[in-house]
């Protein structure tokens, strides 16, 4: 009687990886951990589902048409759509119990009901940083948040890439001196800049209805170019009598004074006065960081500044600064690019070969290599030679050591270096040596 | 005006720490994830979702009511109630794509709508390992996990923990010899020896409706102890003829034979006749792990043998052996016990607490700190001395750098060894080489 199968799929939108790409996947992210905690970030790890009345309570937007929610007896439930209103829950409800400021890290999946598209993930990874403060926070700590970028995407192999920045106050005060109303609207065309060119802000500034001097004012503006020093100058050579301008003038020259004795090269961290991360609730400093060689990836990190984190759920003010890397479709953008340095990792070192009736043998030297910190795997199964040397192929497996009576006989063992062919007999400790110091 | 607030909370059933906590149960973690590393086990990450025609194809039973169903569009999802399912899955999916045997590991959360109760969890974490074979799989693969088993617990910082052991078709077989017809349940009564006592699976038994002798035979049976040797020999005394029986019967003893070859002490694996894992689909060597101190806490790691892991998915026979670790119920119960190794991790060694005016300084020194790999926090807040020794005390800080103009000048700062309180002024080469020491 035949037994009736189900046919084993995942949904669309869901990112699935085999064994050798999850190494690469798990290594980006054990290195945005470490570099996270190198700068004294601790971690955190929120649940995936909480009340809807608590993860909603901001409520509205194209958000939360994505949120999965859904009951359970009669709970009303949703899973997380993004991290951060996750801290600033975990922030209120564990307030008295944290140290400020305080700087968490929390890598973990969100979930989005998103169009299916491709490059686009209904659960994927953020890998998010936050410093928050206890009523207030100072602005050195935005001068540290592209440091940490920096080093970080450094260390991810990445060499050309950069962090653009932007303080929301001069956008602000910029359109108050301009008379703008919503400025919300000319910020959502303004950061379209690079998808669709200064013309194409030109049409939705038009589109909003604003005047065409007021206009022409916004795409003069933008087009400050010039060094960072040399965008500052300009800056305050528009001489601009807006208290709120004036304020993020002087936020964005700190953090570009700071951002240089924390060691960030010129090259690597840009202003950027068409930064405006129109959507979000960010209220000075805001980033960005692109990599020069792939601009189509879009941001890979992005961030910025926010007043007020847990409005929603606490009286107390508690401003913050903070990045997110969606590693999932940066993952996937850079596999599709072919950018991703496979050479980087073999999880496994060795696999044992034992001959027949030798097994215990290969037990025994897989024991030592083990206990010397070696990731090693031994061929349990039967079957010819050639096909194990195959597996250790496939599985990128670096050395195999066969075992054999004659080599149990003179106390050695055959090593093959699997890159080159070179196959050699070494007693036990030669090989330690050897494998220890590839 | 008066915002409204809502109250920040998450559901009963799931687990949240704080920061300090966290490491604890990270470091936890990442033992386990390297230790399987280390036997060449390889990582993968499946969806948190999936279908529910794919996650539920096996169907029935008490798992099926807790799981989280739910419609987005007109798409029937569950969450994942466990890692084996979802492992089925993938391998009858990437057949193709994969290397058998297939070692694979995988860290993740799961989700049962339990019943709300003291110590379990809704949303927990499972830590699994399974070695999956093409059609066959050696029994010497059933003598390895025990000694990943071993390896991960001494590692966790466990002295005193048994694996006990046991195999399905002795059990079976020995049923079967008995002319026992639902072998299961006489199964799940055993398997509650060690929470209700034998004169509780006495009455069990009584009410499955075993008659007197066959009851007797079990009970005699099931008290068969001594060394792993001796209980072995007994085995082989009983002389049953049957096949399932014998073949069971050969199985453990080479299973206990390789262990020792893979350097498991005696102490630590005990043959255990009563370990019978009723409710699962083992069908040879099963596996429980108690610690010798704490049996209250019951089984911290358990597994067993399948012959067929993805009969619902594929036509492929795929046996394997695996183990799974429920690290969040654990640690909570670690946590309850009070014997959790809290001296075991700070992930910020270093805080650094520059003057008023030497902000750049300390920041300077940060980047050094940091490019040697030592964690560093610059504490860039404003406010009083005394405060900022405190922030580094509640966070476990090791070592405190205070810098000021008198240190700037003599280029050297204050080192202050939080746990001594000793404070000495350094080089920043001397600093280093301190720290890097500890």
């Amino acid at each position: 009687m035949a037994k009736e199968v189900v046919k084993p799929s995942i949904l669309p939108g869901f990112m699935e990886l085999l064994p050798s790409d999850q190494i690469l996947f798990n290594h980006m992210m054990d290195t945005i951990k470490s570099n996270y905690e190198r700068f004294g970030f601790l971690p955190i790890d929120t649940p995936v589902i909480e009340k809807s009345e608590v993860l909603l309570a901001k409520g509205g937007g194209e958000t939360e048409k994505q949120v999965y929610r859904f009951t359970k007896g009669d709970t009303d439930l949703s899973l997380r759509f993004d991290l951060t209103v996750p801290l600033a829950r975990y922030v209120s409800q564990h307030y008295s119990d944290l140290n400020f400021p305080f700087k968490r890290y929390q890598i973990g999946k969100v979930y989005r009901g998103e169009r299916n598209q491709k490059g686009r993930f209904r659960e994927f990874y953020q890998c998010d940083i936050d410093i928050i403060g206890n009523q207030k926070l100072d602005i050195i700590n935005d001068a540290e948040i592209p440091s940490i970028i920096y080093s970080t995407f450094k260390e991810l192999g990445f060499d050309s890439f950069t962090i653009k920045i932007n303080n929301r106050k001069i956008l602000n005060g910029f359109f108050q001196y301009l008379d703008i109303d919503d400025s919300v609207e000319v910020l959502r065309a303004i950061d379209k800049m690079d998808k669709i060119g200064l013309k194409g802000v030109n049409e939705e500034l038009k589109e909003i209805g604003l005047g065409y001097n007021t206009i022409d004012k916004i795409i003069e503006f933008i087009q400050i170019e010039g060094t960072n020093e040399e965008i500052l100058h300009s800056l305050e050579e528009l001489d601009i009598d807006n208290e709120t301008f004036v304020l993020g003038l002087d936020e964005l020259r700190n953090v570009v004074k700071y951002v240089k004795h924390f060691g960030v090269p010129e090259d690597n961290l840009k202003v950027d006065l068409t930064i405006a991360r129109g959507l979000d609730y960010y209220t000075g400093t805001v980033y960005e960081t692109f990599l020069d060689e792939y601009p189509s990836i879009g941001s890979i990190c992005s961030g910025g500044r926010y007043d007020d984190l847990a409005g929603y759920y606490t009286k107390q003010k508690l401003p913050g600064v903070g990045i997110s890397i969606g590693l999932t479709r940066l993952f996937y953008q850079l596999r599709e690019a072919n950018i991703i340095d496979t050479k980087l990792h073999n999880l496994t070192k060795v696999l044992i070969i034992p001959m027949e009736g030798c097994q215990e043998e290969g037990i025994k030297i897989g024991n030592i290599l083990r206990s010397h910190d070696i990731n090693t795997q031994i061929y349990l199964e039967g079957g010819k030679v050639g096909k194990k040397f195959n597996y250790a192929d496939k599985l990128d497996i670096p050395y195999v050591i066969i075992i054999g009576s004659e080599e149990i006989k003179n106390e050695k063992v055959a090593l093959r270096q699997m890159d080159s062919g070179e196959q050699v007999m070494y007693s036990i400790e030669e090989l330690i040596k050897i494998i220890k110091n590839d």
